[in-house]
């Protein structure tokens, strides 16, 4: 915590060109206004009307209040961005709602006033503090996107209300929600208002967490579950439902900065490399059962039954940006940030934007799911096959759209010496760090190539840092015609800022097919290895390569071609492997053949698995040793 | 069905050294007592007094009946070949009681008279006619054993009643059986008694399953479960619970012999090729699935995750025996029966014979039964990695008793011309077939090696049948010291009758390991080959070659040694395979190595896995194709 980090707000940064400024199109176009019309189907626009009657359809559930927020969080990063009347119109009638419907006290919950009113604050499953959570983060952002203050005020007053009855009263039946989300959000309230009591009141929730015998939940779980088997200082691996164990690992490094907690950090630390290095799916996925949603135990990363939930790829990367401002000089934070947003979370959205996955697997064989045919009973859970427009627990598509709305943030971090480039996105920005003022030009097709152009000027900065990605094993940077060498550590090359403020630099990450393997102690994928090229993780599909695709064989020996696709707006790779000649002639077991033939491959990027119909999926490919 | 053969009945053939004897000597001086002894502590045999009262401690469960009566029926062919007066007159005592609390009417059932006596013949799931025919089957071993024939009157007395209540007044709530075993027991009653009454009845209930609207079942299930979903002839896949489904086939297969019924031999036929083609692991398990205990798609055969039930293993042996009968000519039956005798049939029994596995897993990974620990629920379900002495449905054990009691009925058919040997296990028999009595003696250390040598004198055969086993590619006859060829038909080598009555034919299975690979559709074992030596499978337990045995690697090019063990009565093999030296420290993903190294590797028998302690295990290898 020795070299903490600013980020250059999203509101500052504008993507102009490339990958992401397409995805942050969609979203603007089309993604939000699906989201809306599939949120007002069912009955969660009305449900702020606080009418809902017994008998009715669409009953509120107690989480409804939380997809709105973050549907209008997504707004509000919209709006920073560009007029749109339509939306602002309709926040500022679910605001007007919210005034209209909250308590005297403060207290706002749907379900908890218009269904079970006797209930509020008595279930720590109950979702109030969750919700609470997203409204706060919808109402910051609206504030900083317009500059109304309406939304923030009520919100603020929410916040009042549960410091009295958590902190000062303590009359609730629960010491600490039992789905975090409250606490990093109250953090960014106090960071908006200045005002201490709420960011005390976060560290209020997260230090009685693990040490509160009124803390219950649902008897179906364990306190696990709900990261609350030990005081967060005290715990050293990512458990339980993976969208609240992240959730609150963010909650806890927001603190560790603002109170220079070192032994929350170290806490945040040994979390964050015990998901990393021993939870993680490659595309950066975290959960590994639909089991309460959960991590599981080391090296437990089934493919098939993967549950990798969307928002939990996107906690991911909101505890690892906050580890980044922590520890910016290590590039393993925006290391994970990018194996995420190019794999495990972007295949959450479908290419052409309006539909959704929950789960996001790395295999399919979709004729599994009628593997309990049988009996009726459910039998073992696998993850759809296609994606929703809307789900009955629709956490995911808004959560979806508020990360790609704001995603600008991840690029730019400084302190005060340095000024870091975390990830290549196009864009073109102006800030004010330090009373001075900063232009940034950066312009690149990645990750369809690894060619990156940047140009900075203004600021009081000694150096830039330019993350050099894991996965490149090697990289020029071209200034004024010279390739100059820069100092690389711990992932970034340094470069001195004089020297290069106020001419264009050039920077290129060569890409080539790599075969990554996992550890040995992941025993799922024991002989086999995905395809990765430059941040892409790859996938077979069997409507380009047929059925049977665990049997395809790749080796280090293999050719690639490498073709852009329009469609995918990414590469797919062509390489061609081959399969055994079995000596199968309809008999389930026979002498092993030594008989290959070879086989034409076609890989997509993992993201866009499931665009085109139903279809097998494989990521990890069984190669052969050849050495 | 135009070769109907007929068993040599197990009474006739002694064992009398080698492979199964030694089993059997274990099963009648260890096995047999430890069952009852576990029995007797669980109070199943206290049951048979009944005057279990509420608030006393074991009470009896709706199926115990049958539990004992298998260990009757076990008893039973025990004392067909050695004088045993403890367990004698444990049975003796047990038909006492049977005979005191039998009904007036004939009806026995144990938890249908001291529990629910009000819900008799209500319950399609209650398991009634299931013990009842176990009942049935016991009383007529009992009777060929020792001749007493008060069991066999009383449960004569039972099936008149199960007549009246079904077949006459129809008067249950259900027509037909929720677990099949009554139809096969009713044909061996109708066998032992020329009462075609008992065969009519079996008749019945097979020709209404499926077309009776009575037959309702528990609400979770669907008909499938119960093989309900079809009349029986319109059948053509192996569906829903396991044992249910194989015990249903054999008393279809024993009607189509009865019967001449080609209709019922046809689906019999169907069904059975769609087991062994696509239904059934390498070990001879089936049932894929602990939901519903079940059977569940073509080619979806989970290693971590098999059900393969032991009684489903003996139940599939049951339906062999009885396709042989009917088509004796094709030896596919007897290589079946082989295939799961040594491998997913003999693992379900410790090599002390005091402890038992309900399922046999193909793969276990102890770690992975705590994958759900972050969670109480339990989750996915893995089998247990140790065998129990007992358990609460403890149909197994006693099962296994009675069928390696009377395994020695696997190795002789004949038919009008034809004296078939389709098992080679050591003995030394005399018999009658078709009024001439006939010697037999069989030598061999099979499966440890192939040599087997064998007398026949008497009989009026034109031919014996020799059959070659599935795995065996090279094989000699030799008969006073010359090799002669037969005649090999359909997996059966025929020999002239009179050219070897009365002198000693040696016949020699040549032995090698074999490396097996499954069909192409089965992508679990994509990439893997199992090992085979003679008919057994072999597995790698982590106890003999370390753990991660799943990124253990051969290939066709390994050479192998052969070693006789004592503690497993069988080989064990070795070989130099090869392990990855990944270029993993510490990290989940790297670049893939292309670096190997060689490691002795150590196979036992599957049948004798987890015997010294829990461990990984695999039976699917990787393997390197070199062409």
């Amino acid at each position: 915590m020795t070299n903490k980090s600013t980020f250059v707000n999203h509101k500052d940064v504008f993507l102009d060109d490339g990958f992401w400024w397409h995805k942050q199109e969609l979203i603007n176009e089309k993604t939000i206004y699906a989201v809306m019309d599939r949120f007002k189907e069912t009955g969660r626009f009305d449900a702020f009307k606080f009418d809902w009657k017994e008998g009715q359809p669409n009953q509120p559930h107690c989480f409804w209040d939380s997809d709105i927020a973050k549907w209008m969080e997504s707004v509000a990063y919209i709006l920073e961005k560009k007029e749109d009347p339509t939306l602002e119109a309709t926040v500022d009638e679910l605001v007007d709602l919210i005034e209209a419907n909250q308590d005297e006290n403060g207290y706002f919950n749907i379900f908890y006033t218009v269904i079970e009113p006797h209930n509020r604050w008595k279930n720590r499953s109950g979702h109030e503090l969750y919700t609470a959570g997203h409204l706060i983060e919808a109402a910051i952002a609206y504030y900083y996107a317009t500059g109304k203050d309406k939304f923030l005020r009520l919100m603020c007053k929410f916040a009042d209300h549960i410091e009295q009855v958590f902190k000062i009263n303590q009359s609730a039946t629960f010491a600490t929600p039992g789905h975090e989300e409250i606490e990093l959000a109250l953090v960014k309230l106090y960071r908006c208002t200045q005002e201490t009591r709420y960011l005390e009141l976060a560290k209020f929730f997260v230090d009685n967490r693990g040490c509160n015998t009124k803390d219950q939940f649902d008897s179906w779980v364990n306190s696990k579950y709900t990261q609350s088997h030990l005081p967060v200082r005290e715990q050293t691996t990512a458990e339980g439902h993976a969208v609240r164990a992240v959730y609150l690992y963010s909650g806890m490094a927001d603190l560790a900065l603002e109170y220079n907690d070192t032994a929350l950090f170290n806490a945040c630390h040994t979390i964050f490399d015990n998901i990393i290095n021993k939870r993680m799916y490659i595309t950066g996925g975290i959960g590994s059962t639909q089991v309460g949603e959960a991590f599981t135990i080391d090296y437990d990363l089934p493919n098939l039954t993967a549950y990798t939930e969307s928002c939990a790829a996107i906690g991911l990367v909101l505890f690892a940006k906050r580890m980044m401002q922590l520890d910016n000089e290590d590039s393993i934070y925006a290391d994970i940030i990018e194996r995420v947003i190019y794999n495990g979370f972007l295949s959450s959205i479908s290419l052409e934007g309006k539909s959704f996955f929950y789960e996001n697997p790395l295999e399919i064989q979709p004729e599994l799911v009628t593997r309990h045919k049988s009996v009726t009973k459910e039998g073992t859970h696998l993850p759809i096959t296609q994606r929703l427009e809307v789900f009955n627990c629709s956490c995911c598509p808004p959560n979806i759209t508020r990360f790609i709305a704001s995603m600008s943030e991840l690029i730019y971090t400084y302190n005060n010496g340095t000024f870091y480039i975390n990830q290549y996105i196009s864009n073109k920005s102006e800030t004010n760090i330090n009373d001075a003022n900063v232009k940034i030009k950066l312009s690149t097709e990645y990750p369809v190539n690894g060619i990156v152009k940047i140009f900075l000027t203004g600021g009081n900065f000694d150096r830039i840092a330019l993350r050099i990605p894991s996965w490149c094993e090697d990289f020029t940077i071209t200034h004024r015609g010279t390739i100059i060498e820069a100092q690389v550590t711990n992932g970034y090359a340094y470069l001195d800022y004089n020297d290069i403020e106020g001419s264009e630099l050039k920077v290129e990450f060569k890409m080539k097919v790599q075969l990554v393997e996992a550890s040995p102690h992941v025993q799922e994928n024991a002989g086999r290895v995905a395809v990765q090229y430059g941040p892409i993780v790859y996938c077979l599909e069997a409507i380009d390569n047929g059925n049977l695709l665990k049997g395809i064989r790749i080796s280090n020996e293999n050719t690639w071609s490498v073709e852009y696709s329009n469609y995918f707006n990414a590469n797919i790779l062509k390489t061609t492997g081959y399969i055994k000649e079995s000596s199968y002639d309809g008999k389930l077991y026979t002498k092993a053949s030594n008989k290959v033939k070879k086989k034409p491959l076609h890989f997509i990027p993992y993201f866009g698995f499931a665009n085109r119909g139903e279809s097998e999926m494989v990521v990890w490919v069984l190669a052969d040793i050849l050495s």
